[in-house]
């Protein structure tokens, strides 16, 4: 790809007439539509019967795109399966927790483990490959299509022999798996790997190492698909290929952007939900560092389907929506979908032009953001998004230890969005970055609501720790090994309570026990399953008040070589325990000598952008109300060619605003 | 049938002693019974091993009914087959869409498809004919009883074949059905019928083409057997034939009664929920254009299972609903039951006698019903229901329609039950109509609910309003095709947006934007999914204040010949929008010069009838709180024989009084 | 067993090394826990390939705690049977309502009356009784665990051919099942016992009897399983035999614990429901009169699973619980678990020590509870708790007609809980007492929430008033037969009307009808399904106000013999029908002459126990408050030996005292 923004919808061509794909083409032009994705369900307009395959259709509405300047993003069609493969084979298909096999009509309805299934994707994705690899309009590829949107894991027997061959490679023997999982509770002992059944029906709850690795299993399998099918399109195509992912899918994004090119996810937060919406934007530009992220789908103005629809936009939020995440790490910015479905069960689903071709309700917000998107492509282009000093590892498997044991109905993506907004809201520009990543150039690491964390991880913070950061563990982090099962030397693991100072007294539920926790001159009521600890070689910083262990520590602190390791053991609650933890980050952001932080009104956001030469604030408003924060010194407003005087600068509704400042000496 | 009124009550000779029975024939004397309604259940009574039938039971019962004066509806008994047709026999039952079948025990459990009930079902139902098709006190016929009540689309392999020929049959060709429905979309493309599956289980949505045909076939073929039953019944017998339906069955109402003589409909709605009672005979009165319907099961004080119970009504509610259903078109008022049961899941439910032979709470308002019933009797027989002016029209193929895309758990029972009581409580005379009834003689036509308006449907309305006669389409009607997709050549489709002069801009969901609509010199928030207009040829009458589309038309009025079309795109909700709406249909009675209209203050109505000279106001209090009507005029109570001035009426609670007036020579 | 209180510990020493196991029994004996329950989930440990049996592990453990002083309960391990027997034997497993089989993994995974399972049970039984039967330390035995806590009745083939043959025994021939059943409805009728099904997948609601007699043969099914295991365990041992059981399984206690040798229970009951607590001692002390229960499993702080937990005791309440069981009857009070478990899906669990080997959140308040055992044991041990005055029955088969007919979602656990809670708050002794209970000692007997009431019951009980006891009837109770159909008789039953002197009028829901009770001169709302009495030979004491049936009675009373009967048709609700309800149960109190009574403030308990010479009172506080009782005269503190003058004794938050008065002469 040629560096420059992209604008893009979701096109299907083969669901409309010649004449309506000429007046698309058309109207895309009109609308500033750069770039189109398409193919992701086409695999019977491709394959109509088995092995009887043409791409013709494809190839030309590609070079007719290309030559109306609008660039294509290929997909692989895997996610529907056509009739052939799936009509009289209950064997082939997707079967649930409850047992039930899945028919056709829907998607993702076949077992993407399936041998057969696989065989077959493996073939039609060799003839895309081959006919479209070369096209000079074909810049990128997406794998598939929302994994496991919209199932879990499967049932199936194929799953089952796969699973049982995954546990054989994972434990070795049988005996090494028994003890790794505590088998001999319950009698649950097996005398071979056949024997490992699947989490399938069961009077009460599964073994915890039973359900959690049967969705690690199920996360390695869906990205060894991914794999599969990338190794072969790479045979014919040298375009950067991904997969439109999501954290609310039942995948581990860091493994299955492991292999893939770029990353890129969907998109259909309310406005009421701005963090849920740049949560997305600050992880996924974490996933392939350096590399800029896609949005591959969002609403113009609102998703829906036959059962469901959300709140439409107000006017002005789509392009608030697509300048923060081109300022955030975005090179494109695309719509599901271009032209409304007349038929299936997203008919109502909002789109850039309507089922008879007119403008939708969303359309002049489209063109407000292809008007931003000229306006901001050169300077855009020619920076590059600001790394946070403070980072906030995400991990997809701490999502599926937490869905095994969720407590009281806990929710990973719930649990993970408010600690973000706490961090946004207070102006501090912040990565979350996946378990595995570079943690060099942080200065601030938190590690939260992750049950197990890995010796390699602990090993790399503990390093990050002692080369100058300040490193937060918790709450919920620590308390789980990787099979799932608890500590036999220490709550949290000797490793890291040595590590940290302390000794875990006690792990408990605190709601309900009226805690109050006082730390930084506030108080506040504490919640979750927390931990109370007896600092050792640190200090408290943290008290317990009231409850079941007064006195007690629920925050302590250890200077690690040139940084500290800070234990957050509780979640305080409510509004007074958001501003405790205000101030614990706040405290600890200083301390760890955090400046990428501005004093923007809450419902704007300053997203920091580096030249060699120049820092960039890109200004949003993002809630429709205004807002303002202070410059620091005099800048410079590259749109307007216009000085901007230090102090404070106010932004209008959904206003946008670039201010540029000489890069300082010391970054 | 003899022209006269109805007091019935469902009877089970079959579950007791003779002793019982002479007893209940007594008792029903002594009650004011006069028609029993039997055998709907007795399959196995009649028939307890396969071949072996024997209806001399009931032939005796029925003829010592009739000699203690009161005559019989004979009911077909195929919602129960026998243990003898269900055991071993998995393939007869119905099969819901998880794909479980249904076991013996409780009823509807027999798919109504498979072609070996329906042998069995066409036997007994000929022997039943045969045996008491002539006996004097048959003066009607059920067939079967509830259809649907329990079970909705039946999911078995007998289905699977019939609704594959059922689609051969609509559409021809599987080419037609692809492109019918869009099957290009998620590669869900058909190359035979035979693939074409039932919605059954799936990870999604199924097309919403799929599952609202899966909806109607289901609805034919059940009222196909209705068909097949009434046929053999006609050999046999000359009385009238009905089912005792309702709206919340899984059933189209206005197919089902197109073949049988009488409509009939149960229904135990609460005393709070007078409405959902009215409703019922404002409806069924006109599936069967001048025949009188029946009330076939009411409760006479509250309906119950094992598992719920209804609130038990006042003292005095009874007898208003009694008189008030004679007063709009009933020729009967039936309860469900006369005797209580000793077994089975329907223990509690309420009943005339107990199951020792005591009456019951409700026992004492059967009598307050006979002794009304005999009161009103000649006034009723001698006059007819006045056909309104105001008509509504209904559709349980819209219900269907919006059962597969119910935009966020729409009810269509309940949006029609809440746009029905708005014009009760105007005091509006109304008809709810089919959507093939004839027009002929409304002022106002509203057309509300329904996805998709047939060709034929438009027409006609068309013609209405040419005619004269004022139609308001919407909200929520016209935006989707017969084979529920979307149009291609306008939002509503051509037709219908060139006739109403509009060109609808968006549609979208107002709900959450904040959107205002302003008419009549009221504003009100506006509600659900919603049609934006740009009137072309048409007056905005109705216009969006705030919102995403400010200064844009939701209510449009054009001329039609002599009359207009208005078109209505939006739902104006609350308080505020429950006084917009009653502007409207204020504004339009008036302009269609809808005169059938009184002052009867909330919670009394005014049922009117004709006779060739006069006209009658039957006048019920039906919220226990009393209420008042202005007579246009000095009026003659027929019951006491005095006159009645002109001015306000009090009814007391509970009260109905009957006024008659000099038929004015316009009618 | 040797008379002592225990204070015990479930053990899992078959999960944990050597190492740790001896650390354990150190650890046990620094806690203070002198009996441990071993073995109920060992089975794939004791025999972990099928034939290949080795309990020396077992021996060998027993042995150790008896030479440390801790003597066991020793399990049967069935609840979890080994891999071998449940891999690829779908036909063995549990299935459920839905058709599903389990698979292994959990618990209560097996059908208990599957033939190989039965067998596999035997042999495995036999060999632990025969191998550990004789040791010193095994002082007690528990069949399996918690039976029917995850599963209810089970679905499977087996199942259906021992129902169908528990039928035969129980009707004689199919023609009396048809007729007690009423199988005439709905066509139900069987031809042959092998017709009859499980109450499975149907459309609407089973017939009541079906429903009704297959929870029934459930019950007695897993009661003949326990006798099965009490006989082979007899012929190797001598110690005692119990189950921990819970009202909240489906099981019927009284028969389960016929032929067992003592009663005992689990209980995980929050500090925020005491009365839950309690409700299980008053109870449990009556299955086996004359013999004390043991709680077999209560938490030290609080139950917990990887998907719930609950809140944490306060520090204090853990004694307080245990001086009451003990005080209340208990001969021990025993924690699940001692180590936390380290893997499973029970990890979070509460547990006396931490998997990593330290105390936990609740580890102080065990030591409490032994410091108070100690120090309560003689005088408990030389005393017995006093039999109550006033008894409520309590029957499992009622729970079993109540799940069929829940009318409103009916709770039988907590109508009766709400029930008991009331009579605990007026300081009265009391007495839960099973339906076949000896009635002879009491003097007030209340028979609520029985639908079915045997004639051998309500033989007893007019036995028990005509000697002078007063014996109340209802709510809810005598309405049905003992086949779950309405009587023919009369409402409640010809017999239990003629003894109370009244005709039931009506029966029906009273809330919604804004019916008033008036009794005692107190008014109150009525609410529940409702009998509605006519005396006949009785006093009219409560009377209908507004309503239905306005002076009509619901509380009538009637003398018989030297005692009386009262009926009380319905429930007065809210913190009116509380005063009213308490005004009925101090009115008949007294009338009873009941004395065994206290004014102990609400949230402290008086446990009033007897040695040949003395009355003792146990004073607890439950509710961390404090409050006080009134001593009628002076009394003497046996634990600190000191005089206590009459009048008023408070006791602090989660205080204890006891109280000894010399036994007056009349008891």
């Amino acid at each position: 790809m040629s560096k420059r923004l992209y604008h893009g919808a979701a096109f299907y061509p083969e669901l409309w007439s010649e004449e309506i794909i000429e007046q698309d083409i058309q109207y895309m032009k009109e609308a500033g539509i750069n770039v189109a994705r398409i193919g992701e369900f086409a695999w019977s307009r491709m394959e109509p019967e088995e092995g009887r395959i043409d791409m013709s259709f494809f190839v030309d509405v590609i070079q007719r795109l290309y030559d109306n300047g609008i660039e294509t993003v290929m997909c692989t069609p895997t996610p529907t399966p056509p009739i052939w493969l799936t009509h009289g084979h209950p064997e082939r298909m997707y079967v649930d927790e409850n047992g039930t096999a899945m028919g056709h009509g829907s998607r993702q309805h076949a077992c993407t483990n399936n041998g057969y299934f696989r065989a077959r994707a493996a073939i039609i994705t060799e003839h895309i490959a081959r006919a479209v690899g070369a096209l000079p309009g074909v810049i990128g590829w997406q794998i598939d299509n929302e994994f496991k949107a919209h199932v879990a894991e499967c049932m199936c027997a194929t799953c089952k022999s796969l699973w049982q061959e995954w546990l054989e490679r994972r434990y070795g023997t049988i005996e090494q798996l028994n003890e790794a999982w505590g088998t001999d509770i319950w009698s649950e002992y097996y005398h071979s790997f056949e024997q490992v059944p699947q989490p399938g029906p069961a009077p009460f709850l599964h073994n915890s190492s039973l359900k959690t690795m049967y969705q690690l299993f199920s996360m390695e399998k869906i990205a060894e698909f991914a794999d599969e099918q990338a190794a072969i399109i790479r045979k014919y195509s040298k375009a950067p290929i991904t997969h439109n992912s999501s954290v609310a899918f039942h995948v581990d994004n860091e493994r299955l952007f492991q292999h893939l090119d770029f990353a890129s996810f969907d998109t259909y937060a309310n406005f009421d939900n701005t963090p849920g919406y740049l949560i997305n934007c600050d992880l996924f530009r974490n996933f392939k560092r350096g590399k800029d992220f896609w949005i591959m789908e969002t609403s113009t103005s609102f998703s829906a389907s036959l059962e469901s629809y959300a709140m439409p936009h107000p006017n002005g939020y789509l392009r608030s929506e697509a300048v923060a995440a081109y300022a955030l790490g975005a090179e494109a910015f695309c719509y599901w979908l271009w032209r409304q479905q007349r038929a299936g069960c997203e008919q109502p689903h909002g789109s850039v032009i309507s089922a008879w071709g007119k403008p939708t309700i969303g359309y002049q917000s489209v063109l407000e953001v292809e008007e931003a998107r000229k306006r901001i492509e050169p300077i855009i282009v020619s920076s590059r998004p600001a790394q946070a000093e403070v980072a906030v590892t995400y991990s997809d498997r701490a999502k599926a230890f937490l869905k095994t044991e969720p407590h009281r109905k806990l929710n990973h993506r719930a649990l993970v969005t408010s600690f973000y907004e706490r961090i946004l809201s207070m102006g501090i520009h912040r990565d979350l970055i996946p378990e595995g990543a570079d943690l060099s150039g942080y200065k601030l690491l938190m590690t939260p609501f992750i049950h197990y964390l890995s010796p390699d991880y602990v090993q790399r913070a503990r390093a990050f720790a002692e080369q100058g950061g300040v490193w937060i563990v918790g709450p919920l982090s620590g308390g789980r090994t990787e099979h799932h099962t608890v500590h036999t030397d220490a709550a949290l693991g000797k490793e890291l309570e040595t590590l940290a100072g302390v000794e875990t007294l006690y792990t408990y539920p605190m709601e309900g026990t009226g805690t109050i926790g006082r730390a930084f001159g506030l108080s506040a009521p504490l919640s979750l399953w927390s931990a109370v600890f007896e600092p050792k070689e640190a200090a408290a910083v943290g008290i317990l008040e009231q409850g079941l262990a007064p006195g007690k520590a629920f925050i302590t602190e250890r200077p690690l070589g040139r940084g500290k390791i800070v234990m957050l053991g509780s979640l305080p609650a409510g509004d007074e325990g958001d501003a405790l933890l205000k101030a614990l980050i706040d405290r600890y952001a200083a301390d760890a000598g955090v400046t990428l932080r501005t004093d923007v009104t809450q419902g704007t956001i300053v997203a920091p952008r580096y030249t060699d030469r120049h820092e960039l604030w890109v200004i949003v408003n993002m809630d429709g109300q205004g807002g303002s924060v202070t410059l620091p010194r005099q800048g410079f407003d590259p749109l307007t060619q216009a000085d901007v005087p230090a102090g404070k600068l106010d932004v209008g509704a959904f206003e946008y605003r670039i201010v540029q400042f000489p890069r300082p000496v010391q970054n």
